[in-house]
């Protein structure tokens, strides 16, 4: 066959995830998540995070690429997090490699189950197909994670927008807890 | 729909490539790469690479990942490197992303082109579909990196066994030189 695409190679800072040449920035500020958090989600131009993207077909032969950057913050006694999604095309399967920071990521199915697991440099998470995800930065610093998922995969915000994620995490007395989300509609 | 998979976390040492819990592990030694060198690969058990899998089904929305961790040497002037291969479904594409060493990433086509890239602690390569690939390590570490691929990709080392790439990597006298492959066949 004759390829698609010529290869490349983008530099990444592995520390901070920064991306050269610089790539698709998308960003996301407080305002840009209102209904998501608890608390009143202010104020509207505090910046929550960035994604980095490397623009590739979408395509189901190709790998999106991604680093996120989640800044540091609190929303009352709410974590800073992501919006978080299903995959458009349901079964499509991601990976998370966490590079620098404390973070949660949170995990549930459409039919209300949801797990939580550790997001800081050195882990891959498996984020199989039917799980939507949301990253919850739970330290003092920058969390930053790589992402690669198949190339059709897509993004389904309104059905977390609609429903929420029925778990919230929370600053509590001895750390990080894990609080049920009153607002959560199955 | 119901997921066809569970959320999992592998924690991964960031310059070592090491994966916790250990998964599959598939070594290639000299012995296993006849034909591949212009010069003898001797001896028969000294170990080339090895190649950490992340076990997930083989399905076209799943992602594989792995680390693969390459010795320094050579053999004879070209430096130790990788069998090579195109994918089995040939469109599938991949990414690599260096965490340690000094490398090279060498694709071609099947139609007889072909490309070389840098592959170090930080690089993110685009492997796009119908681009074999070898990793080639031209320092004196391990040369590690992270591969992600679309899961039903599959692997076709007899193509590369027949033909070689277009060109090798040796060891010059500034430092690492392409020449061509005088057994290239296209």
């Amino acid at each position: 066959m004759q390829p698609r695409l010529d290869p490349f190679t983008v530099f990444m800072d592995l520390r901070t995830g920064l991306l050269d040449p610089l790539p698709v920035v998308a960003e996301r500020r407080l305002g840009d998540m209102r209904g998501l958090y608890a608390g009143e989600a202010e104020p509207a131009d505090q910046l929550v995070y960035r994604v980095l993207s490397i623009p590739v077909p979408e395509l189901n032969s190709e790998i999106q690429c991604s680093t996120t950057i989640l800044e540091p913050g609190l929303v009352g006694d709410e974590y800073f997090m992501t919006k978080g999604h299903f995959h458009a095309v349901r079964d499509r399967s991601e990976i998370y490699i966490g590079l620098a920071g404390e973070g949660r990521l949170l995990l549930a199915t459409e039919d209300g189950r949801h797990r939580l697991e550790p997001l800081r440099a050195g882990t891959v998470n498996y984020i199989p197909g039917g799980w939507a995800h949301r990253s919850i930065n739970v330290g003092s610093d920058p969390l930053v994670f790589f992402a690669a998922y198949v190339g059709d995969a897509g993004h389904d915000y309104e059905t977390i927008e609609g429903r929420g994620f029925p778990v919230r995490v929370v600053r509590g007395e001895t750390g990080p807890t894990v609080v049920i989300n009153q607002r959560y509609r199955r």
